[in-house]
């Protein structure tokens, strides 16, 4: 374990790619990045049947081109509490981003802001706030909160996060407990390089990942979305959300933003793939509060079809992370753009020339084309 | 046939071990138990296909996590005809448990008398109900049993039951002939170690399952139930129970219990698997007496779900076994640590603090997710 | 090709067998019969979808076990048209047989007499109906007749059926012209051995499938079925039914059996599995005259599912074929004692204990109990 | 890049093809076709999901065998827009052929003519539309039109198209850009011989599909339609419809025709199969215009499959090009040939004489039979 810690090192590529799928750049990066920081960023729960599912849904419905649309040059900016995105797609909280490149969260910053779109920084990035604010150059970017039975390290990470510009706190509620990830519990992993909040709170590197649960809150409440908003006067965004009752609750207690997502499959195996769930959810948030949807994101028609279903934008997390692992920087950009591509192609091909008309998009059910064959 | 009874040499390992899944101990329990033993605890009926669905019926259905529950400390206790359980999970009557591990039942009773559950002896237990029920140290256990042509048979081993302080008896009712086990025919197996009861009844080692089966009695009627509550006193549960239309039937012949299992896929191949009709079923039984569900649980999450369809708890059959195999009666202890491990995550997770917590959880339907994305 | 008639030379293997399965004995006797009639045996139309949708359609249903049934010692005897059976399996027509082993039709007939059921004897036999009558030893024969353009022909094997007792006339009307069997294509098969009621009516061997077809009948009517019925005098079988609207035509016309099968899966691929329509069939008949089944079945549970579903007998080709090559007649024997063996497993199993019952039994839908975990 | 461009040799192969089935004929013409042209002529779209739903999606249905039709002589004869054709099968317009064999679009209109059928000719043939037309010896042809943002050069090509006789235009309007294809970007694939009706107005070859797409018109509205019949005074075809709203659009700005397509699903990957999206379209259609339909046919069962939908005629793509690579002009007749036999067996097996027959059968849901067995 001591060993590993002395000798995590990790990629140093910094360079744009040429990405043709994100498949072929996940073989890549597994190359670049040990074993240990691998098993941790790509595994999921359990049997992984969840993580899997989080992709394949994407093809339980499909989007019926439409060729007489009479539109060209699709438009993807959009935005979110007032912030403009060159593409509604931004960059999920991921911890830990040092396993994969030593730029860390410093180079995803620099590579996100280059792509013109919001970065949202973990609890557990191992560089600090106030670096990754910098890395950002004045970009756009939310914090992403685990909040600590320790009431005392809450307060710390949200007045950096205020002290540093963030636009918004993302309240992760769906990792009061650590999923049963088998890659690390059969790496033996244990975090190698420090997390720079706990570090500056005074908590050091080496810590397993039952180590960091062991200080999470697992009690959260809608109460709590009330109290961070409170303290920091900024939107509370709830992520984790999968039911409409959740949604319900969280808006109840004055969440800006519903964050859809199963964490990329890496908390609880058997539970439905995240897509699956969107347009529920959506249904009940019912466009009072913006929603973001993560998990199994690979291609642009993927970004599409959650739109479609009711996300205002989408967030990516394992593909911007094997960016950062083979290109660094300029990695992580490269990915925004592969998705940049492949959703104006789609939006081309579908006859959506803005955001808002892919939301106005009905997607069509595959099981029900196969059962009654009829469009609607 | 002769020699391998003669030579027969299994396991003797016992320490306690670390799980990282049931497929993972299965593999290490398949190297040390000999290829005929290993046959007849593994294998399934015909194709397997039965067998197999058990375990893969459990994404038929999700589980919605619930992440602002405000909950933490799952607890998973439970009682069932008055006996507290640590957790929901039991030991299922594994017959001739010594091709496993010399500890035989001994290390089992021990095992799960130290996970704070009941085990349920099997009527072809390796060792007598009185060394079994001594093994688990006044822990409590209840008595499996197979009706023999021989009422003489059924008395001494009800007697036994009895004298032995057995508080329930577990009337399997759905192994009246034996399944077309291929890896038993193909080995040309018999049973190369006695079975305790019958040997103490006068009936030997040697006999193949066929021999087993022809002294069984075929024909059983409600009124078994009726005759055997009476003539042991004891709540009788009748294992095996795959329709509403039995369910019904045993309740009104005084079962105590429903016990829903296809027997681990070893009897019929083509029938449902056993989670598929587990809540059916239990919408029959109406709460009128408690239901316990077996067959394909490999994971906390399976656990939950049957808990959530109808179970009241479950039980475990070819997972200890594998724990029996790799580490004696320290190995069942683990494989009952593990399933609490796992089931406790879940429950967090799924924002479930108690078990009738997730009784009143509501499952969703993966294909319905997929034909109308509705969330009930 | 003149060669391989030359040569054609194939097992002479006459012994009982243990068969552990079908699928075990399918791949004994692929190493028995030459490619070339191995093709032609074993092979299917076009992709072999509809091939193999014939066996795992019966996993579309699930038999549910009743295990309170008070019964033993299930009776396996039925009749037809007044000839009493051993059990519900007869054997299929099936062509130049001579292909699987020297015993050719007269091993079969002989291997099913002992077997206790009846044989259909194909119009494209290697032997004659006189050899094969005889070989039975009186046990009751059904004659398959495939309608010639030459009524000569017609007349002449119709003649000699009577001539030779047979019970029944089994039309087969889906075979009007060959299916695409690349196996054959591939194999530039011809058949090597004569067929001895067009080789009596002057017609040699060495033709191939083409040509057999050449002389077929295309135009089949239901006054088709009215004029054998009237030459014969004998109940007519049309063989072939897969819609209730050539159930209804058929019956109109007098047909006095009704048998669905889809050739098994060697005439029009892309159609739907035997047992997926055998309901539908089935109900349309409304037990007017009795329902033959083929297409699929290698498994006892295959049976039962085939009656429940409608089905009054089934008949097995390609599995006595298999049983022929490995073991003669008395491999085909084996094989039906197979058959035997299962079907009576699953009775006791499913709490039925005659034919009468099975035909009253339910059986559930797989992809219902997913979508609605409803028991009806 | 450009040694590739001097260097490309292909196929110069010329003479008739026994040919199995399309999926054999597609291996060997792999191993002619040099890597670049096969990636651009074999390849599909993103993950090519829908490209291979396109020939799974024929199993969603199936035809149930008709044996009592009393028909013989299936009848394939059809017409469209006034022209009678051997058979319900023309030739898809396919970009390039010259990829595939020396004889290029020549080899194919001299093979189509043989087979007596249409030609649809692409706007980005290597050969000119008049040594196209040339070549056809007279035959009908169509001429596909991809619409310039250069109006001058549309003006050129449909002039060449009316001088030149062609029958119709087919305006393909779901290209407006390029799909993802993976081969081509991995192969980095650029046109290696000219593009004839690009070159003769004045643009070389060497081009990659990026530069094709630069030229190529992104906006297409109905008014489009109205414009090129206007222009050309001959029936417009709009190709690649997949929703019941294009259909509408189309006929009411003066469509011809309605031709189904995703082309080849080499456009939006994770849009339906072709034929799960045929009969909505048709329905919409409603018998006002004729019907065409293409993607995924590699069987006669698959025509039949898409007649009996709504289709009126059927085209094919790659299997014809495949034809081309191994047997020049008669490999491509070879094909039709091949299409041709298939499509009269299964005629003859599903009681339907002519090809109205085909258009006035129900296919049966294969889900459906699963759910509730009923056939309707």
């Amino acid at each position: 374990m001591s060993n590993e810690q002395v000798a995590y090192t990790t990629s140093t590529a910094e360079k744009p790619l040429q990405i043709t799928d994100i498949y072929e750049l996940e073989k890549v990066a597994e190359k670049l990045i040990p074993s240990g920081g691998w098993g941790y960023l790509h595994g999921g729960a359990g049997d992984e049947w969840t993580m899997r599912q989080n992709t394949k849904a994407f093809n339980h419905k499909t989007i019926i081109p439409r060729i007489l649309a009479n539109m060209d040059k699709p438009e993807l900016q959009t935005s979110i509490f007032g912030t403009g995105l060159r593409l509604p797609v931004i960059m999920a909280p991921v911890a830990a981003q040092g396993l994969a490149n030593e730029e860390a969260e410093e180079g995803t910053a620099k590579g996100v802001a280059a792509a013109g779109t919001i970065m949202a920084i973990s609890s557990y990035a191992g560089k600090s706030i106030e670096e990754i604010a910098k890395a950002g150059g004045g970009a756009p970017q939310w914090f992403q909160l685990y909040l600590s039975k320790d009431d005392g390290f809450n307060r710390y990470v949200l007045d950096q996060a205020k002290e540093n510009g963030m636009k918004a706190v993302v309240l992760t509620a769906d990792a009061t407990v650590g999923g049963n990830r088998e890659a690390d519990i059969r790496n033996h992993f244990t975090f190698p390089l420090p997390m720079a909040n706990l570090a500056k709170y005074g908590q050091g590197k080496g810590q397993s990942i039952a180590d960091i649960y062991a200080r999470a809150l697992q009690k959260i409440a809608p109460a709590d979305i009330e109290k961070v908003a409170a303290y920091t006067g900024l939107p509370v965004i709830v992520k984790g959300v999968q039911s409409p009752a959740d949604a319900m609750l969280a808006i109840g207690a004055g969440a800006a933003g519903i964050y859809v997502s199963n964490h990329g499959g890496r908390q609880l195996d058997g539970g439905p793939a995240s897509f699956d769930v969107l347009q529920p959810v959506a249904e009940a948030v019912d466009k009072r509060v913006p929603v973001i949807f993560d998990s199994g994101i690979r291609r642009g028609q993927h970004i599409f079809k959650a739109l479609a279903d009711g996300a205002d934008i989408v967030a990516i997390g394992r593909p911007a992370i094997y960016g950062l692992a083979v290109g660094g920087w300029e990695g992580v950009k490269s990915v925004f753009d592969y998705f940049y591509r492949e959703l104006e192609m789609v939006m081309q091909l579908a006859g959506t020339k803005t955001i808002e008309d892919i939301k106005n998009t009905h997607l069509v059910s595959r099981l029900k084309l196969h059962l009654d064959n009829t469009l609607n």
